[in-house]
């Protein structure tokens, strides 16, 4: 990665919607081209349909598989051959079914290497359900950011219903975990400081609160992780108490995203922490609303690309050291060969001048 | 009502809080007893001792009972007489103790019918429990409202590993209604437009949206109550789509609560709808953080106070068509003697001119 330009896979999207539209404009300046060196994952047909309707100048460069990939050009993937019919702004399974080849063929090429970091293009995730992002998983920590704040989601998609249950005291402690070490990895902050949500408004604090989200912060202050509260998420984002801390951490979906995109200001991107591939996001919907209208403001995906990149050299920055580790000069004797090591030999030793 | 100015009895809250300075503050604009006569519900001792404090200049006239309230005074009743030790700062049992004594003052004079309406200075809510507010209860709505929205909380004091349990069909029919009767009879919108939002959020869109929710929504509309959604919160306010609507109507307390206080201009207040007594408060905690240091804004409390006023007069105009009606001149006969109240009597008869 470091003798090359880091190269960035961006999956087109839902085919009705923004992606072309994002991609194109954000790469209509030149500079994009010098911080990386994009893969598209798309549709060379549909990419050029989405070119005329939006009366863009853009320029591709078609290529079969991503090792041909070359920099200082839009490199154009095509991952499927059929037909799609584009019908701008009209959420269909066909165009879903196209985002998903997409987000298929990125998958099964990170496993080969070539390519550095993944962003992906919005999609419809009521239409594609489960396997919109296919690195999404228990695994994973999904993290909103913006110019202001990290939004870390300890659960993510589950019904309302379903939160209490799933809030215990080992999975606030891991997800804290995690996020402490994205912090550290991805976003090289030394020691990060992390606000934890409480599951329950002030008036009614809970046995959550009780039993698993207080009993967790204070075991991880043992394993020298810096998490505070719990604090009630409307007064903590009501006195801006956010701009304390390095990162959220919140107990669902909506008690993250509901405030993220309230104070947003519009550059919004998600990225997926806890995972071996860079992969990050807008936080935006497939712009059903605004298809094909060249209204879309590029600036959501650009972010995604610059957080993409960022996090991609953090990591390496974090994980060099530790690569190519110094022999150990003192450790465990095992047995009486190891004196052989620490003897210096004779050829070498310094005679006193005589 | 009319004919004299209205009176506004507030309770002064927690009294290690920031409740007198708030009052202080808003009654040394004159213009204020202009508006209203104010019944403070407290203590003149701790009245004082505040006073003190924070080296404000403020006039109040002690009274014993509210109808000793007069027009153009801040009229200070007393409504205990032990003596409480003031702690700045510090919410402790007695402190709460004393912010219940008032309420309960001011809950046995509304009997009375000796105020208009009542606005509540902040309490502390987690020493105080359900007490806190005296007319909240199932039948009481709550509305959160500031200059750019009003969101309506469909439940309120319950965990969240109750909330999903308590949305039926039935509920958000009653609160909807509830709702749409309090934007027409205390905020006088003729034919007001309801957002309701969704439990889930749109990735897991579930049960509750399907049986609960839509159904709810349609048959509103044949009851003519104009609600629309259910809409994903995070998307709804991270989009501004609140400004398109009169009201919105929340499934939980921090759905509404958490996007109301990040988007607030500091301003907000609180409003418990559907219940005889006109009863507002801020949106504030009881400020132990700066009780004592002069710092605290009064303006919520002023906004409370201007919303509790309004809400009596509208109420008094919605009701007031209603409240003498005219005799009916056509009824039906119920038997011969009707017919003597509509016979002209012979002495008015008009006499063709001879």
């Amino acid at each position: 990665m470091e003798n090359r330009k880091i190269r960035v896979a961006i999956t087109h999207g839902d085919t009705n919607g923004i992606g072309y539209e994002l991609i194109f404009k954000t790469f209509a300046e030149p500079a994009m081209l010098e911080l990386c060196t994009p893969i598209i994952y798309g549709s060379p047909k549909v990419a050029a349909y989405h070119r005329n309707v939006l009366g863009l100048q853009a320029n591709f460069t078609i290529i079969s598989k991503a090792e041909d990939a070359r920099d200082g050009r839009v490199n154009m993937l095509t991952t499927f051959d059929d037909e799609v019919k584009v019908d701008m702004g009209n959420s269909s399974p066909e165009s879903a079914k196209a985002a998903q080849k997409a987000l298929q063929r990125a998958t099964e090429d990170f496993e080969r290497g070539v390519y550095d970091a993944l962003v992906t293009a919005p999609i419809d995730a009521s239409k594609t359900g489960t396997g919109s992002e296919p690195f999404a998983n228990d695994e994973a920590l999904r993290i909103l950011v913006n110019e202001k704040m990290r939004i870390a989601l300890a659960t993510d998609t589950l019904p309302v219903k379903s939160v209490a249950q799933a809030i215990t005291k080992d999975m606030v402690i891991a997800k804290a975990t995690m996020l402490q070490q994205a912090l550290k990895r991805d976003f090289r902050i030394s020691n990060p400081r992390i606000a934890v949500l409480a599951l329950n408004p002030s008036k009614v604090e809970g046995t959550e609160e009780k039993e698993c989200i207080r009993p967790a912060i204070i075991e991880l202050a043992k394993k020298s992780v810096q998490a505070f509260g719990p604090f009630a998420a409307d007064d903590f984002f009501g006195n801006g108490d956010y701009e304390a801390f390095d990162a959220v951490l919140a107990m669902y979906h909506e008690q993250g995203t509901t405030p993220f995109r309230a104070l947003d200001l519009g550059n919004g991107i998600q990225f997926l922490a806890g995972l071996p591939i860079v992969c990050t996001s807008t936080d935006l919907s497939a712009g059903f609303d605004i298809a094909g209208k060249g209204v879309a403001d590029e600036n959501p995906l650009r972010q995604a690309i610059y957080a993409a990149i960022d996090i991609a050299r953090n990591r390496q920055d974090y994980d060099s050291p530790l690569q190519n580790p110094l022999p150990k000069l003192y450790h465990e004797k095992r047995d009486e060969s190891e004196k052989v090591r620490f003897t210096i030999p004779k050829k070498h030793e310094n005679k006193p001048a005589e």
